[in-house]
């Protein structure tokens, strides 16, 4: 991930094509660094072809004759002179060693390389990095320069194309990298008085805030040595010193990157001067140390201000490090951050379209979209047709309307005017539907709340599944504890306790069976209000405390009021969150409606959908549960014992969960899919305080990408901490974690 | 704007570089069309450097040598072999014309040739339109060519570069394409055994569903003209007849179109099958011919099927036709569709950040965000902070919540918890604040309405203007008239209308205030809610019924219920929609809380930002109403007659809002900003059907890009019909739908 340093500048170098002068521009930068008395870092991590003046002479041999302190290297080097990701291969073919370097070896050196660097001088200092070809030229794993690089997130020289046609390949090499995010200082190319590409490009880029510097082109090369080496050094003498020259774009580089640091460190009083935040007591947040800058993210990592290094002068610690995103920005990543191929659909939609307005339109994006939901998706066997809104609390609005509306137009000649603004939802105890009011009527009143929230409704207490001392345990509330004669009921295993249908003729299924008829009869004596439909987060209620509610007691919920509307509200759970596509496979029934959002574009944009049957009652799945277990091969692990497919599975180790859960300050975990629940004893949550402070064994490199250091971004609620990773996580990151967790967790 | 034709596949060729072999494989494409027996055109728009093979020999003479129908064509032609935009200039250095043809010159010169050629062949025909250059070389007028050509939106054939950096260069090519929405069907390029450029990038186009296909390299060029002939023959016939050279590649274009015809075939069928529209009552969708199908947008225009083609075998007509979008899209459209620094801007925040959490964190955009709008936006002056969310809807609920809150904070002691969940909201009757239940409850009952809809407050009658014969009244409902003595009252003018400080101290303005003073009085004596808030739509309420209400009224409410929390839902009105930022200046007085949407983004993405002063107490504008008029330049005629200023202004020709107001057919018209408002006598909103129809006059082009005829797409609420341009649609464009409305109206 990013790295910053105040003392330290670091820029890369992109081409907008190969030849354009990337090694010849970045020399003279190189030089021009060191005429201002800099320390100058030249690093060239790939490069092909055999040694050339490039390499040698224009960088090295400058070092030795000026005696200055310029350090440069190149980290992988291949002789042929073609892409690195064939070059590589080509020495493959004849070394037999077939594996080029990985990306994550690539970035890491070159991460390493940029510590190492830092840390060796505390004088200010510049580095230049110069990337292989063009910004889309293969990298040694064949990856683009563009995306290879992309983890680093370093401030970037665009090497501009001087040629016929270089107009159009510098614009698009410009445009490849403002879709990855990079911040690009300055644009830099060869003047050219016959094609003029510079004279177009300097207002092109000056519209768009960046700095456009142009230097003569390099001097024949010379057929007898020693001219042609005094012919370059009075070459790069006249770029480097010339008053527009490069010597001004060092300047303008400089100014960059302290704007940047002074930027960084302005934000949280910015912040704080001009934000209301959701979710947040605002009374908590004392002052600009509360306060996260969230400088980029890459994966499943921000890249965030370490609020340590912006006191003092010069630090030679990272101002930037990375924190493991540990909620998935709330609930909504499932590929990780800046996902090239997420942004790409969504600006060609943008290219293609705009927004265009919908009702009695139709476009084939929100056709695919629908199409694939209630076709091969989890409107699959029940659902006819989407509703398309744009955010989670909106997609449960409009279920409520249908649901409401669908049991009065049933019962529409029985109810009165009053009665239809009263009509009741039946829930559960600690469910959460969004945070509009008509959303939070659907729920008790609890810990959001408003002036105009007024819960409609009757919510049962649900009894929830977790791990306690390495055995896996069914919570009886108390009011339903009457009924099962227990208060906690061991299960066999997690795959037993989410095989519903073999739990149906259960004692324990007939104990929920008996609570919700007496509760429901209950209700109605007491002249409460009249339930008009069932409203569930299936398995998981997340908002309310990460409670895994056991999921025999849904299904014989749904079984107890069928004909009522069935409502499933999956924007936390759905899409494979926590294992399933839908929950109706584990559950054994289908929704009448249902809401998906967060995960549905991939965290990118605020988009819901609302699923509904031409019908509103509640079907049952003609062939029984059929596990999907879709991504149940990433995590064998959580098979069951007799080796069968379990009709759950987690990204996360059941040993660590287990292990975990036999703390004496844990009272109980639980995981599926990509969530994890850790619920300690009472006023324990600061335990976990110390995950969010960058942290590494001395010596390794971290999980991250460029193997900094890192911390975690978790959050609670109430005694909970809930960590959660994409649906793409590396292994390597989620045991990171783990080892984090134990470690915070034991002290270690 | 798109043009589609049965009988006539069109294809434009983009170059991923100069020198990439464009002009032989369009040549080549040209030829294998030609010996499937087509009829084939081939069209360079624009031509630089001397007449070379490429174009004469290469095209022509083997049209000449077959005796096919080959029809080759270039529309301007420029000697000098430089970029377009430098090849007209050097040109108007020597001729004096300094004036390149525009781009729109441009679109409209190949969209005719195209529908000239569509139109002289019944046969199934082959087109092939070759752009200049790489994808971002600049056109004539100096835009890029992917820029340039857009409109057209035709399906694209990507020549690939097949040179060192090549990969890089298709690739960027590539992604700068996808940004401009292009379908791209096909990516050629030539086969090199060295840099392998094509093994690379055939598997990355098939990921990504595209078909890449290779041919092999032209032969040296001879010095002797007869073996020069001989041998580019010899090559052409190898490269058009191979078993997997271009004649499999013009299948394939073949199929694409065969495909794309039958997918915008398919999809109102499967629409209806697979949708539910918001607003659309589903009963009035009888079937396909109900349904718009949108293939495109550019600027104000849809670009989509027209029914009527789609029935029959082989019709000469356009599948595809422009219809301008008469309501922006809901009222979210402020630069145009598909404006490419809006899908780059996005682009650019997705590949840096993706979505990351917003609770206590802050990142640039979000803060740059509120700091533009709090401390020079809608917010300056008054407003403190910025809470952002996703839609209108739900910013009105923050808004809400906010100011309950602020009212119950102050008289929390005295409140019941039951009070405080029916504390009302004063407003006017016609108000629309949302579809979220919330939203809908500081709303009176009316056409928007469910379940738990329970309308909590109090509605005013509002006094409405506009425009009525030519002159401008005042309309004053029967409920307010006994205090005015008066049922209409006409305007000196609009400015003067519209300039409130100048009215306050007028009879009608004491009127006003007896008339809210009295029906508050009488809310408390029934023991009605108590309200809590005012929340207004200011100036112009949409949803309503396009009422523009009587600015005087809302200024004087403001005053009369000042300390009560005041909520501006500028999510309609705001930033410039209507002729200022924010409805303060007309006001005079500023709010506690505003909520801004829809045109925040240009329409691209939504997002909500609710903006609140740090106390609640409504203030007056310290300097009195100063007007922002920040385009009134546009609009000169709207100014008042004495030459001054006016505080209002419009896109709209004021001598044709005036004129149709004449009309006896029309009840009232009124404009202001970007919207036009037409109420017709009852029953008479059928007159406005043909507007949805296609039409323009014989022998003229239309305002639309490429000039082809365009329909009107217009909403209606009631009575009213309303018409609503972005903030930059030409002045030409307007004027052509003055012209359609006015002759519409008039049956002309």
């Amino acid at each position: 991930m990013s790295t910053l340093f105040k003392h330290f500048r670091v820029h890369q170098v992109f081409g907008a094509n190969t030849n354009v002068g990337k090694t010849i521009l970045t020399t003279g930068l190189v030089r021009a660094s060191a005429q201002k008395g800099k320390d100058v870092f030249y690093l060239k991590p790939v490069s092909t072809g055999p040694l050339t003046d490039a390499d040698d002479h224009h960088v090295t041999r400058y070092t030795k004759s000026l005696a200055k302190s310029i350090h440069a290297e190149c980290l992988f080097r291949y002789d042929e002179p073609v892409s690195p990701h064939l070059a590589a291969k080509l020495k493959g073919d004849i070394t037999g060693d077939i594996t080029p370097p990985s990306d994550g070896t690539v970035v890491s050196s070159v991460a390493n390389r940029i510590r190492e660097h830092a840390m060796s001088t505390s004088r200010h200092s510049h580095m230049y990095i110069e990337t292989a070809g063009g910004v889309h030229s293969p990298a040694l794993s064949g990856t683009s320069q563009a995306d290879c690089y992309r983890p680093l997130f370093l401030p970037t020289i665009l090497i501009g194309d001087s040629n016929l046609g270089g107009i159009s390949s510098t614009i698009a090499s410009y445009e490849s990298l403002l879709l990855r995010g990079y911040i690009i200082d300055t644009v830099l190319l060869f003047r050219d008085e016959y094609y003029q590409n510079a004279e177009y490009l300097k207002p092109y880029f000056t519209d768009r805030g960046i700095f456009l510097s142009t230097v003569d082109r390099p001097p024949e090369v010379l057929s007898n040595p020693s001219d042609n080496f005094a012919s370059t050094e009075k070459y790069y003498a006249s770029i480097t010193t010339s008053e527009d020259g490069l010597a001004h774009v060092v300047d303008h580089l400089d100014t960059c990157h302290v704007k940047r640091l002074e930027e960084l460190e302005s934000m949280p009083r910015r912040a704080l001067d001009s934000i209301w935040w959701p979710f947040v007591q605002h009374g908590l947040v004392q002052g600009e140390k509360d306060v996260t800058v969230i400088d980029s993210a890459y994966s499943d990592f921000f890249s965030i201000t370490n609020k340590d290094s912006s006191a003092g002068s010069v630090s030679k610690r990272s101002i930037l490090e990375p924190q493991f995103d540990g909620s998935a920005s709330w609930w909504t990543q499932t590929l990780g951050h800046a996902y090239p191929a997420l942004t790409l659909a969504a600006a060609r939609a943008s290219g293609r379209y705009g927004h265009v307005m919908f009702p009695q339109s139709v476009h084939l994006p929100a056709l695919k979209l629908a199409e694939r939901l209630v076709n091969d998706g989890p409107g699959k066997g029940w659902a006819s047709r989407a509703f398309i809104s744009d955010n989670g609390s909106t997609g449960m609005e409009v279920a409520l309307k249908m649901a409401l509306r669908a049991f009065s137009a049933r019962h529409g000649k029985d109810l009165k005017n009053e009665e239809k603004k009263s009509l009741g939802i039946l829930g559960l105890k600690g469910s959460y539907h969004g945070d509009t009011i008509g959303a939070m009527d659907a729920c008790e009143e609890g810990v959001y709340t408003c002036e105009w929230h007024n819960a409609k409704g009757y919510w049962l207490d649900p009894p929830t599944v977790g791990f306690k001392d390495g055995e896996v345990f069914v919570d009886i509330p108390a009011s339903l504890a009457s009924f099962s004669q227990s208060t906690s009921i061991r299960a066999e295993s997690l795959s037993w306790l989410y095989e519903v249908e073999n739990r149906l003729h259960t004692p324990l299924a007939r104990a929920y069976a008996l609570y919700i008829t007496r509760a429901l009869e209950s209700v109605q004596a007491r002249g409460g209000p009249k339930l008009a439909a069932l409203v569930l987060e299936p398995l998981l209620m997340g908002a309310g405390g990460m409670l895994f509610v056991d999921p025999l007691f849904k299904r014989v919920l749904i079984d107890a009021v069928r004909g009522m509307p069935v409502i499933f509200d999956e924007v936390f759970v759905g899409l494979h969150r926590i294992g399933t596509e839908s929950s109706s496979p584990i559950l054994g029934v289908y929704p009448d409606i249902s809401v998906n959002a967060k995960i549905l574009t991939g965290g990118l944009l605020p988009l819901a959908v609302t699923l509904a049957s031409n019908d509103s009652k509640a079907k049952a799945l003609l062939h029984g549960h059929s596990y999907t277990a879709t991504r149940s091969g990433r995590a064998a692990s959580w098979a069951k014992p007799d080796g069968q497919k379990s009709p759950v599975w987690s990204l996360w180790d059941p040993t660590f969960v287990n292990a975990i859960s036999k703390l004496p300050q844990v009272k109980e975990t639980m995981a599926l899919g990509a969530v994890l629940s850790i619920k300690v004893q009472d006023d324990s949550a600061e335990l976990f305080h110390p995950l969010k402070l960058a942290s590494q064994d001395e010596g390794t490199l971290s999980t991250a990408p460029g193997g900094t250091p890192f911390g975690i971004h978790y959050r609670t609620l109430g005694d909970v901490a809930y960590f959660m990773t994409s649906l793409n996580t590396r292994a390597a990151v989620i045991r990171s974690i783990e080892d984090k967790i134990w470690k915070t967790l034991t002290n270690v």
